[in-house]
């Protein structure tokens, strides 16, 4: 399970990109299960609904992470993103519904530039671990939450920073990016966070929230919903 | 020579990163001697001497780029770098003494992050084409400047982002990171600068000004002076 070196006196720092939603949260739990002491990071990128940053600083705080980097960034100068811009979120009654396109709500290069910064930060921390919550199935949309780009990025990682061998950086695999959610479905990344004790009370997943609560009804509100559902669970938050 | 797509209307469009320093003012030159319409892209990055911004505003704008956007990233609150700050930045009398180790003025993961951000600006005005001015002989010691650091972010540029195929972001190889300078001495960049009429009057290299003048014993300035000096020629900057 653990994919962590062990040393004898500090446990191994891990840099977790955290959202505030209840994927990166689940994320957050299981870095924090296998050993590390995290550094929590998260990005104003000029979204719309910055109330999960909010959510994202109680969620860190609780979890007693060692520290909590928010970077401001603005993304929605490159527009192009239901999540930065007026673009409307599209709007279903049911899963099924959902398009197989990439919704207009993908944010051009996000996750590269997120893992960007992450490595920055995993560099000077002298962290080699870096967590996120990408997830392959429910988003398939996304083309940067496969597998296949989250292995380049882990490539890149290793020839990209000073810290990869000590010295010139050259490729030794000792950077990891690690996504365990990446193959999960909604339901199953629910189960795994609530034998983590979960507090998915204090998550927010939508993406056009109606002043602060969740729509309903968004691609993001449906998965979750339909997540608990076959978990024969009640989703613990109030909807619009 | 050429590696665009030709199109019978307009030209493609180029990202390509500007700092104003010697290299990149050269790479501009060179993207647009290959055809490309430019869209230039600055940042601040917490550097201790942004009027290398300032020039590089000047020289976009000589260039007649079609945009120049300027991204304003805080870097230095990741620490650790002599560019940002109050790390003493090392001088030497001749290029001779330059060490071999990674410099102190070594920015964490900052070619993976401006890269990045070139690709989300890439993504959003549909160019497919990144130039940026790294440069693997004179500055070996930096790890994100060297080939197979540029090839692994070509690898994930092509697996990150929806442009790449037009619709799912598969790796299509049609997003192309080019550094024309990779494997040139700095004598060779400028030799190829002076062809394309590169005014490098306008170009800052130095890590350590003395008030706007460059301190001329700085690696960026040694090897600078070497450069005009190998080609026979005078620097036409004014030193301190």
């Amino acid at each position: 399970m653990s994919a962590i070196n062990t040393h004898k006196s500090a446990p191994p720092t891990a840099i977790v990109l955290l959202s505030g939603g209840l994927d990166s949260t689940t994320v957050l739990a299981i870095a924090l299960e296998r050993g590390f002491e995290v550094v929590a990071l998260s990005f104003l990128y000029g979204q719309n609904h910055s109330h999960e940053i909010e959510q994202a600083i109680v969620i860190a705080k609780q979890a007693n992470v060692v520290d909590h980097c928010i970077i401001n960034i603005d993304l929605s100068q490159f527009g192009q993103s239901a999540l930065t811009t007026d673009v409307e979120v599209p709007k279903h009654e049911h899963v099924s519904e959902i398009g197989s396109d990439i919704p207009v709500t993908y944010v051009p290069a996000r996750n590269t530039i997120f893992l960007s910064y992450a490595l920055a930060l995993a560099e000077v921390r002298q962290a080699h671990d870096i967590f996120i919550g990408v997830n392959a199935l429910d988003y398939s949309g996304y083309p940067d939450c496969r597998p296949e780009f989250i292995n380049a990025f882990g490539k890149l990682a290793n020839l990209a920073t000073k810290i990869s061998d000590g010295d010139a950086g050259l490729a030794d695999g000792k950077t990891k990016i690690h996504a365990p959610l990446i193959d999960m479905t909604k339901a199953e990344i629910i189960k795994a966070g609530r034998r983590l004790n979960v507090d998915y009370k204090m998550t927010t997943s939508c993406y056009d929230p109606v002043g602060q609560l969740p729509c309903g009804h968004c691609d993001a509100c449906l998965l979750r919903l339909q997540g608990f559902a076959i978990n024969n669970l009640t989703d613990p938050i109030e909807y619009a």
